[in-house]
């Protein structure tokens, strides 16, 4: 008899006729012997239409980052009702099927966050009940995504914030493992609509799979595979449209050979910019990057070269797309920053070879740009981690860029 | 300054542009110096939404009556999402005219209740916070129509249920008035559809509206009249697209002269039973009137004939329309209760004449059953209470009942 938690995003419960084929997933899992606790999120739609609600209810305040609390925490409990539906619904299906099920909000396990509405983050939980629940044979439905604050409010964990419920639910209540349901079959060693040839992993450590999600492989939330990682949770990624086995995140020693690189992963959602004629003194790329910090924008690539007479530099670094308007103004209207020239370009592509096998093998960054640079594809920033190689390149390249690094690094499938 | 609850159904609150009107109305007590809190329905349209998915997903125990426990769990929890979807949306709305506020769930203000889950009563209400936040200026949006139980699982009060949490929070809070509004300008003599010369009643007491209410005057829920009527609260039934001053409910020493009759009110959801032959001797009516309890089904009038050998004696009686059914099913199938026919007539009308000067006036009777005489009306059954007489009629028969009615008793408005 195993203890296991199932989550299931918005696709998989977007009407009821989909909650039916969960409920049999579940009751297969309850036939087995299994203590099985579900993490729901809302039916697909409802959370935007709800969102969509918010805003207009609330012009002046509608970005969830707003700096008015009072707006967040009404944005939250409007919110986290789509999850609350679900929950129920699902828990009525399983009851209907025969099997004990009932369902569970934030506030009703003690789902403690801190006061942070509209991007919480779990403090604790107090599972003595679900616990007990569990033991005596019921299912246990949670609405995922929510939580509550010290004062009693009720919190969300950000978007896709279910992944980390369930991650943090399984941690919680010792389970045996976490099955994430989506509507990919696992993860892959790139993304198979640009390389057919791409093999679904067995298994991946929880390094590499958060390099994976953060990197724009968006099978797992990021913050819920860090969750994982910390509490050695054994998390399943699988199809809840299909009946084959997923891919298990797990501890690095649980993989008996790591293959040099796992996958390459990509993302096309970062814009680059670089300002010219920098005073090249100590602080001027501090100043840079905590205006911009201030501005809760996140950098991520950051090349500073050096100049050629000493005294000018340029800084080029990367920014979520969405967000370059907003770094493009800060920096322009920076009083003790000056620069010469401002460039900005959208149509850029990070791409990333990824393996916690690289610590122990020399020339994988040998090899990449080696491939790059046999098609023609100019790097434009690189950045490293110890288990991930990543550069900047054109976006026209993107396709050509992952099929021959998947190639080169040995993952394409044998026919 | 008077602390002030305003209710709002789900007509008012059926978008955003209704609720921004809500708003308004809000914002207009708050100008002028009240402490107000507002109870508000689910969006129209909402709960039908989810009590439809609840019966799919549970179409062996969909009805809310249902002896399965879990299923009401469910049922509520489901169901209550609509009414907190409202609250944050109206509270974001008044924020966002810079008015301070905040919602307010069932669990939070400890909105305690029984465990009768979809039809749960209120035990107690911890006023305690929502009074601190009122007295700071704050407006407080409470969900209506949900509570929480002992266990803290979320309950229901059953449809229109938000017309008692009103209510309940005005007693709780000792408010100085709690106003209803609707999509009608308040009380009337009778149905302003049947009878154009028809007026709003400038006040009405909790007696004759409770009557009103019962009797198919769809304007307040009865159990929230009730409660007013056991704490005092002072009730203001209002239109919600009009600025006319609706009808006071109030104590009966609050009306220095009452008329004789009030108003009219009349129900056609009822049908007729009849059975005849049954044995005359006693336990007989109490083992059909016992059945039909256990089958949770709501007798209305009651009239038993002596037969004219003293054996045999019929019965007739009404039941909800919609449980005629399973009442003649109940009557066919029970063992220990012998009779000869059963007759049924779902076209049948139950008209009233109400109002609680009838106590010291003789006479009400008389003229009411002359006015039908006249007319050519039959009387079906007949029953009274100390403030109304109740008939029942042929329904084809209603609208010219009804206006002959309100003419004998001087209702008619004068032009």
């Amino acid at each position: 008899m195993s203890r296991i938690i199932m989550k299931f995003g918005g696709t998989s419960v977007a009407d009821l006729k989909r909650i039916k084929i969960v409920a049999e997933r579940v009751k297969n899992e309850v036939d087995l012997g299994n203590e099985v606790a579900v993490v729901v999120s809302a039916m697909a739609g409802t959370t935007d239409q709800l969102v969509k609600w918010v805003e207009n209810a609330s012009p002046n305040g509608a970005s969830p980052n707003s700096a008015s609390k009072d707006h967040d925490k009404e944005y939250d409990s409007v919110v986290a009702a789509g999850e609350q539906i679900t929950s129920g619904l699902l828990a009525l299906t399983l009851q209907n099927m025969g099997v004990e099920a009932r369902s569970w909000l934030g506030w009703q396990v003690c789902f403690k966050t801190d006061g942070l509405h509209s991007s919480a983050r779990i403090e604790n939980i107090d599972t003595a009940k679900m616990d007990a629940a569990l033991k005596a044979g019921t299912v246990c439905v949670m609405a995922g995504f929510q939580g509550v604050s010290e004062e009693g409010r009720i919190t969300t964990l950000g978007r896709g914030g279910s992944d980390t419920s369930a991650v943090a639910l399984a941690a919680a209540l010792e389970a045996d493992r976490c099955d994430i349901y989506t509507d990919v079959e696992g993860v892959y060693t790139t993304d198979p609509r640009i390389v057919p040839a791409a093999q679904k992993l067995e298994k991946i450590t929880y390094e590499e799979m958060l390099e994976m999600a953060s990197l724009g492989a968006k099978v797992l939330q990021t913050r819920s595979v860090a969750m994982a990682m910390n509490h050695k949770v054994r998390v399943q990624v699988l199809s809840s449209f299909t009946n084959k086995p997923g891919t298990m995140v797990v501890d690095e020693d649980e993989i008996v050979e790591n293959k040099v690189v796992s996958g390459i992963a990509y993302a096309n959602n970062e814009a680059r910019l670089t300002i010219t004629g920098v005073e090249n003194t100590p602080g001027v790329a501090s100043n840079v990057f905590s205006l911009l910090a201030e501005g809760n924008i996140n950098v991520d690539m950051i090349i500073q070269n050096r100049s050629l007479d000493g005294k000018e530099t340029d800084i080029t670094f990367t920014v979520p797309e969405l967000d370059l308007d907003k770094a493009q103004k800060i920096l322009e209207e920076a009083e003790h920053i000056s620069f010469r020239d401002l460039f900005t370009n959208k149509n850029v592509v990070k791409i990333s070879v990824i393996g916690v096998g690289m610590r122990s093998h020399a020339g994988v960054a040998a090899n990449m740009f080696k491939t790059l640079a046999d098609k023609g594809i100019n790097i434009q920033v690189i950045s490293t981690s110890e288990i991930k190689i990543s550069v900047l390149v054109d976006s026209a390249y993107t396709e050509l860029a992952v099929r021959s690094l998947h190639t080169a690094f040995g993952l394409d499938a044998v026919e």
